[in-house]
């Protein structure tokens, strides 16, 4: 969303507007307040108006549903996918089988993709400038990957119909979720390359501080973004389970930043995460933030209880 | 550039480190100082450090070089050009016909790329994911251009060597230029669809305010940005060309603002184009940058000329 914004319009905690609406897509003149504001939660202004980037419609779109046993797999068939997709992919989201099995247990009308159960599952989808480019993009990567033994199984959709079945076991996997009882949800990111890491050792740590937890990891590759939920084990107490939250989160979030990764990738800090953004912040950024912040809004009336 | 930069180190006014390098690709926790800091002139702290995004190199590239006679032409086949290439679209740079004679005239080895001279020239390159993906795509995106008329000719290069010919024409406008000696320079970005008319609206004022200046402007149609560099007559007055630098910008960023375009694409605002920024920018804007720099920077010890 942040790469989409051109302009915007706030605002400020004074209560004067500032108004940058429809910027150039250049601009070099001064301090880019426009990504300071975005993502600040409120603390610097009110959004009220943004100019955001478009693209053209793809002239072709072409979507599979991969079956992969390793995530070390999803990153060597991402590498191969961004070279032969030229430009032109459009989605490569990770579900694990527990999400697959959440979704067809509880959204009406689901079914298994492939026909084996897999470890994990690549939703991938390609865009090209003609008729027959994504499909031709994809059915190389497809082909690559079953060479180098990196997906053992892979279904291309055939019909607009069956492309949105596909993308509808993804896009339901909180929807389905949600029907097993509360999770311990998790919002993050990690280095691309360090995917592969953090979902080993964070399945081992939940595991070890409680036993038959179930994570229906889903997310996106190429950002490094994992939506990683866990659940309680099955026909577990939801109660214990969620007394146990601001514990097992802890303990995901030194993985995550042992790592690099951000403990909040797309939904922010709010009221929630303060304590926990504060532990893992360097203190000269924490300054950094107060003094800006104090800067534009002495009276800190702007949404006073987030960001630190 | 700014959209390259995922993680900077710098230090701070207070003289600490801030170290943000190997960010993840998303990260919602707090204030965005890495885009505060890039492009901050040096204001805001001093970047000792930066972690880019990487790409992958295309499989396959092709170049083309296209004459037209209209700037509204050009933006027409940028829009084509844009679905054609399905993201694949990696340069659509507009030279002017002064530019490409002026590239012949001092650049080593230069030649005019076509046959006969077109008013603009538009180096376009194409990158694909499969051996011929590039090149289908510039053939199709020359063939819809010349059947909807918005080129009059067009050579694909059929060589490395061709197609370094090609960029060496671009890439030698600003050396060109120099040979013709100094010019008023601007570095302007306008909203894309905004180009004809800039180029329009600026070219009639600079003819009235000097009449015969000569205009060999060239730049990233698709950033909206053009190098809009203005040479004296043919054969005028060096020194009085140059004595009329500062009033002859004012009248051109006076277009550019109208458009609402930005004075400084990617150069800055230096100490030179403080007074033309101060002109333009909204006050509660300034007061904004204003607050924000004493507050990291209380005692203005840093690069303290630039920047309002």
């Amino acid at each position: 969303m942040r790469d989409l914004v051109l302009g915007l319009e706030a605002v400020l905690p004074t209560g004067e507007i500032w108004s940058s609406l429809k910027r150039p897509r250049k601009d070099n003149t001064g301090y880019d307040l426009r990504h300071l504001i975005t993502g600040a939660e409120g603390t610097l202004g009110v959004v009220t108006a943004a100019c955001l980037k478009l693209y053209p419609l793809p002239v072709s779109k072409a979507v599979a549903m991969a079956g992969l046993e390793t995530s070390e797999a999803a990153l060597k068939l991402l590498e191969i996918a961004r070279r032969e997709a030229g430009g032109g992919l459009e989605a490569f989201e990770i579900i694990s089988r527990l999400g697959i099995e959440l979704a067809v247990r509880h959204i009406p009308n689901s079914r298994d993709p492939l026909e084996t159960p897999h470890t994990w599952y690549l939703l991938i989808e390609t865009a090209g400038g003609a008729g027959d480019e994504a499909q031709g993009a994809l059915e190389r990567i497809l082909t690559l990957a079953f060479e180098d033994g990196l997906i053992q199984d892979a279904a291309i959709a055939q019909s607009e119909g069956q492309a949105k079945a596909f993308w509808a076991l993804r896009e339901n996997q909180s929807a389905a979720q949600k029907c097993e009882g509360p999770a311990w949800k998790h919002d993050v990111a990690v280095p691309v390359s360090a995917i592969p890491e953090f979902i080993d050792k964070a399945g081992k740590v939940m595991q070890a501080f409680c036993p038959g937890v179930r994570i229906p990891a889903f997310g996106h590759v190429g950002d490094g973004n994992l939506h990683y939920d866990v659940l309680a084990a099955e026909g577990g107490d939801i109660a214990a389970h969620m007394a146990l939250r601001e514990q097992a989160c802890e303990r995901v979030d030194d993985v995550v930043v042992s790592l690099g990764g951000s403990i909040s990738a797309e939904h922010g800090i709010g009221v929630m995460k303060v304590a926990e953004g504060l532990r893992f912040k360097d203190p000269v950024e924490i300054a950094a933030y107060r003094a800006i912040r104090a800067s534009l809004d002495p009276k800190k009336i702007m949404n006073p209880r987030v960001l630190f």
